[in-house]
């Protein structure tokens, strides 16, 4: 897309552009409205050669609008607690809420350029980070976010001309680092890799705008053109569908609910010895990991009173506390609603090295979500994608992924309702909500049958951890997640 | 409190301690629910020495809790990012929230010792730090924090033994930094510093408790002891009304909010020009702080329909994008609330060169919160000199604080929401609320006379900006900023 760009200016007098700017920045102004009212959020990605007037660009696309409104994100190399998390991780902590702009000054596409250039990224590596690029624009899209990809493009000698010019005043010398001189000393091998990374994230939901920057008020005419217009058809667009995609996961075969046999028994005595001879290995494992920098992500679903909790407990008691969190997970918090329904999970991913357990997790999205109709039919049909997708990120990112589904059958947990709602100190645990979700135990059974046969992957394998004896599920808990980082360390 | 430190060991047979640990675990998992019903976060600071056990004991204590309700938290050096924040804004960051705890692996003695020792914590810097440490320590307690302060105590030689012991070990090797070594090296001198700092932050209200760590199981039974002992006597306590404290700062002469004329004039045409002119010289002064990395923080107060919004757009047009974020401040979200009020603007502090522009701040505590009854009397007389406390903080840290009083009459504002109500496009801008807060001008007028009286002091000034005419207003507080911004450059 950079090779061969043919540079092209607009042929009408200044004072004509000049006009045309003030009536599209009125009209992205007036836009903001229509952000807000139809709470889409746009992200804005910057991107070029550096000098290439990307900062003043910002500045001149944000003069009408309200300071409320937007953010602009200067994507600095990434610091070091930001290398233990997936690539794409900063940017998904910073994607706009609905109804606000960010704006990117420069993000993935120069961030894996300068790795593949310096050799941090050997060719698979690229090609997975390419993939994950164009899932989570898709993603991003599919879940009603405007993405707008820019790449300011001018002639190596202008960008020479530029940078000596930047550097001689003392109040922007700052702005030209090293690397952008390293750009132009090396001009053809950063545009191969810019434009394989280009062509491969130029799709056809999230496409490339390669601008002519040569003259910066026809850029900013350019980009307002385009910003503006994808403003609004992604309003126009509102109310067509995204379709509903099966990215080709190997399944792992598994059992219905109802065939799964909860008659197990254990007793307190075999569970005492059983558990303290687990955890001593998994301490040792922990410490492993923490030393091999493995990341853990486990996630929990269960039955209510299936005796998560306590699951939770006797597998943390065997780990170091400095090396792991635990989640709980309720409705997301505003904040949280406006975003990407990923985003809270993404946000609180472990360390590389550490553990991460979500009691309740991003599977919300096909359970609670769908059954009483917070999420629409076709975003709850988009999640298991998605959430392969996001797994597969994960795994991509050298991460073990674990879930359990807490298993217990009806009359179990009518016992345990009835026993916590008759013992002090356990009343708490109880809630009227808790005794209406069992009413819908047959439709959830269904949601949950189907949410385990279509996201139980290889990488991120689905366990029924069987519960109606407690003793029982624990030792099968911890005995699982052993086999799962041993297949690793 | 380390020199001449008595080890004295309990008396009685082991077993009896077995059995005494026993039952003060289960009194602690009891009191969780205590926890979170009474909405009381705990924050558990556990200092030591190196090798004393800090991290056994953390583990040791949670034993018994549901890892739902605690985080643990390894307090490493400070990253590059949280060097550009206050001293204490990591930790503040940290706070758990109510019903849960939090327990640090060490945390802001450890710090400043390290930056005493290292020379880059000179006598003024550790004076000042010791300052502020009193001070979080005692809001967090006024405002409903249960704090424990622990100091892990060895034996020169018994440290010395561990830190071999652990070194031997593959899978603990790690733990052992060179820090740690240093500590062995230097006891001495560490044990002065420690000292001093142990001292001067052994306050009434949140005392040090040093702990005899040489046997571990020991050193578990008084910990348990404090800890269910300061959580019982904070649920006693409950309704035991914090002081009103008065710190003497030096507060700046104010007038009324009645006797500030408001007639000013400005025309179009004059505002432009001089706009212009000041936009320019802002710029250049915002590359100057950006280097010379001085953090500037700016709060909005305001009527309703005083112009607020406008003002800071023409602030802001005239900075680089890349160096300024604007805060919109609403009400607090669920994780806001359960936390000390002022955590979600430390939250949101900017890194140091760049400027942070609140739109409503934490001046809401004694105006909105005040005014709805949202917080209690108390708390809202304690916040003058709490405020106080964190804007002395800001400056300590090097910022330039300004905050704003946008002020129109009540006339002005009559006009402009009739017009707000009348003009397409405009209407989102006022709400029932905005009317009903109208109706309660008067009060509001007193609550913000008392306010700006109280913490309008020479290094956080408050400037009443003059906006019956929003060009006039929008001049001026640019020229404060410009001033403020030359008096430090």
């Amino acid at each position: 897309m950079l090779k061969n760009y043919e540079f092209r200016r607009y042929q009408m007098p200044q004072e004509e552009i000049k006009a045309l700017v003030k009536q599209k920045r009125e009209e992205l102004a007036a836009q903001q409205l229509l952000l807000k009212e139809h709470k889409l959020p746009v992200l804005v990605l910057i991107e070029g050669w550096g000098a290439a007037g990307k900062g003043t660009l910002i500045g001149n696309l944000i003069k009408e609008l309200d300071p409320r409104f937007f953010t602009v994100i200067n994507m600095d190399v990434p610091a070091e607690r930001e290398k233990r998390k997936p690539f794409l991780w900063r940017y998904m902590e910073q994607i706009p809420e609905a109804g606000k702009f960010v704006f990117f000054d420069s993000g993935w596409l120069d961030e894996l350029a300068e790795d593949v250039l310096d050799g941090r990224a050997d060719e698979a590596v690229l090609e997975q980070r390419m993939q994950q690029i164009r899932t989570l624009e898709r993603q991003l899209k599919d879940n009603g976010y405007v993405v707008v990809k820019l790449f300011l493009q001018i002639p190596k000698e202008e960008q020479k001309q530029r940078q000596k010019k930047l550097s001689g005043k003392k109040d922007t010398s700052w702005r030209v680092a090293g690397k952008d001189r390293r750009q132009v000393k090396n001009r053809e091998a950063y545009e191969q890799v810019y434009d394989r990374i280009l062509e491969a994230t130029n799709t056809g939901y999230v496409p490339w705008h390669v601008v002519d920057a040569v003259d910066k008020r026809q850029a900013l005419l350019q980009v307002l053109h385009i910003l503006t217009n994808q403003i609004h058809q992604a309003v126009e667009n509102e109310r067509v569908l995204p379709e509903i995609l099966h990215r080709d996961y190997p399944l792992l075969k598994m059992p219905l609910l109802s065939d799964v046999p909860l008659n197990q028994e254990m007793t307190k005595e075999e569970y005492k010895v059983r558990l303290k001879a687990l955890q001593k290995k998994l301490k040792k494992l922990h410490n492993r990991i923490y030393r091999l920098r493995i990341p853990v992500v486990i996630a929990y679903e269960g039955w209510d009173a299936a005796g998560k909790g306590g699951n939770i407990k006797r597998l943390t008691s065997a780990l170091d506390p400095r090396g792991f969190e635990v989640h709980p997970i309720a409705s997301p918090e505003p904040h949280e609603k406006a975003r990407h329904y990923l985003w809270r999970f993404y946000h609180r991913l472990p360390k590389d090295g550490h553990i991460a357990i979500f009691d309740r997790s991003w599977y919300g999205r096909v359970m609670v979500e769908r059954m009483e109709g917070f999420c629409s039919e076709n975003d709850w049909k988009r999640a298991y994608n998605e959430i392969n997708e996001f797994e597969k990120e994960l795994s991509d990112w050298g991460a073990i992924v674990v879930k359990f589904w807490v298993h217990i059958d009806k009359e179990t947990q009518l016992a345990r309702f009835t026993e916590r709602q008759n013992t002090p100190g356990k009343e708490w645990k109880i809630t009227e909500e808790d005794w209406r979700n069992r009413e819908k135990w047959d439709a959830y059974e269904e949601a949950v049958d189907e949410m385990i046969a279509r996201t139980s992957t290889e990488n991120a394998p689905w366990y029924i951890v069987q519960s109606n004896n407690k003793y029982y599920a624990r030792i099968q808990a911890i005995e699982i997640l052993i086999a799962e980082i041993e297949k690793r360390v």
